[in-house]
């Protein structure tokens, strides 16, 4: 009835990104069959049983094999390698994806292992997530609204930038397209210092002796702040160390407000104080988060 | 049909509690008249178009007099001169009850104020909020669920502790006992610390030259970890300046768990990182956010 956009897709890591991937697609019905590929057997089977794959494979080779669309969604530090285990099996007109929250590091993988065929590799970063990692989290819904950077290869042509646009608008997501290093930047900002700074929360938080008496009187802000501190920690230990000079030198911002705002505290400067709190309140109000 | 727990209620500060508060009681047919005072008169019209308050009073002894039920919900440094005003006012035998984040100062506010009447008066603390202040985002359903933690007085009898039990139990709530110490130092914490955090994260944010255009690329981390830095300016100052001791010490925790992490990242240990990532991680996924 409906044109397939891709007939058949390899998913590489069947997570929450490489399972929701794959059912927004078939909510759409523009994908024909769908192969997943995981090194935990238990994730293949749990894809399988959402029914986000419609078969598992035993390796990447075998997943990839007779794909026309192979989708990356692994830790951006195993980029390399599974391109590597991908490339003899894929087909010459295969266009290959990734979903890695760093572009800079993905593209120079991509370029090394792929040589004078990185052409067919788009590298692309959908800004969407939730809670909890895992492919049993994963929802047809993830990407819609949502924004997808594609960080384009000098190497890339106009008809794979087409496709992977056409692939990400069909998930719902809305395609940006930009520089690798613009967008690392960006991200080091707002998506992995915040990490970076839950973590150490949650750490500090539980290094504290009634840390579960006071867990327990959490609510809502805490639930919400603290979030992203779940995220997967090899994913997160990648990007943190993939884009590490972005985020230690946004790092050095946030440490310098923060000890504004604590001697601030420290003197009791109540107007001063209210005033740092009335720009961020309204820096954030003004963010449009009905639109993410 | 229902026996009225609040015969008369005053809400003085008509903002997202007093009128979210107001709204659920009103929900269960368990209050009769709603009066309320703010000092800024748009946040009293607006209380009363949603329904939270049927009258606007001109005063807070205005709005106290014939109640059974005070709500005090203002900025915590107002405890005192909001009480002040309205004792003359209240009737012998009106119930006073808090909504502030910190209960040591309050409690301290409440017997200067009330001296030997001070029985009267329950330091309340519902453990719920959301990113909007202001009345108009009010909600009957904000404390469905939620705690609200009572740190008695010394004075407080047992009629006054189960009166004011009852109350917050008919908006939905479970009520939690404890004294005023533990609270605020749980709170410092789990709420004011991660506000002066993503204070100081969105401080730092603004301070950058990319500011509008890496704000433009957040995703839902960033949506969720910065919601409370759109936190009340007022509101905050004062919960900050009134725990601060507990906060600069809680905040040291976290100093530390950063350079901690930072020290990890600058030196590429991959194995530590992803060993402290998955501490949090664990940590935070135990934390039993579906019931909050």
């Amino acid at each position: 009835l409906s044109a397939l956009l891709v007939r058949q897709l390899a998913v590489i890591g069947c997570g929450l990104i490489g399972g929701s991937f794959a059912l927004a697609l078939k909510r759409r019905a523009v994908v024909g069959r769908v192969l997943g590929y995981s090194p935990s057997a238990g994730s293949v089977q749990a894809a399988q049983r959402i029914g986000a794959i419609d078969m598992g494979a035993d390796s990447i080779a075998a997943a990839a094999r007779g794909a026309d669309l192979v989708l990356l969604a692994v830790p951006v530090a195993a980029t390399a390698s599974v391109l590597s285990e991908l490339r003899p099996a894929a087909a010459a007109g295969a266009l290959l994806i990734d979903v890695g929250s760093t572009k800079a590091d993905v593209a120079a993988a991509a370029i090394a292992v792929l040589g004078e065929n990185a052409a067919r590799f788009v590298p692309c970063h959908p800004i969407a997530g939730k809670a909890s990692a895992g492919v049993q989290h994963a929802e047809a819904t993830l990407f819609d609204g949502r924004t997808v950077a594609i960080t384009p290869l000098d190497a890339n042509q106009i008809d794979e930038l087409d496709r992977a646009r056409a692939i990400w608008e069909s998930t719902g997501a809305q395609v940006r397209t930009m520089n690798a290093a613009t967008h690392d930047a960006a991200m080091a900002a707002v998506s992995h210092l915040p990490h970076l700074i839950a973590f150490a929360y949650m750490q500090g938080l539980l290094a504290q002796d009634d840390a579960a008496d006071v867990l327990a009187l959490a609510g809502p802000g805490f639930r919400d702040f603290s979030r992203i501190a779940a995220g997967d920690p090899v994913l997160w230990r990648d990007v943190l160390l993939t884009n590490r000079a972005e985020v230690l030198r946004r790092l050095q911002h946030f440490r310098s407000a923060l000890q504004q705002a604590e001697a601030l505290i420290a003197a009791g400067d109540a107007a001063a104080l209210q005033a740092l709190i009335a720009e961020c309140a309204e820096a954030r109000a003004a963010w449009p988060a009905g639109s993410r």
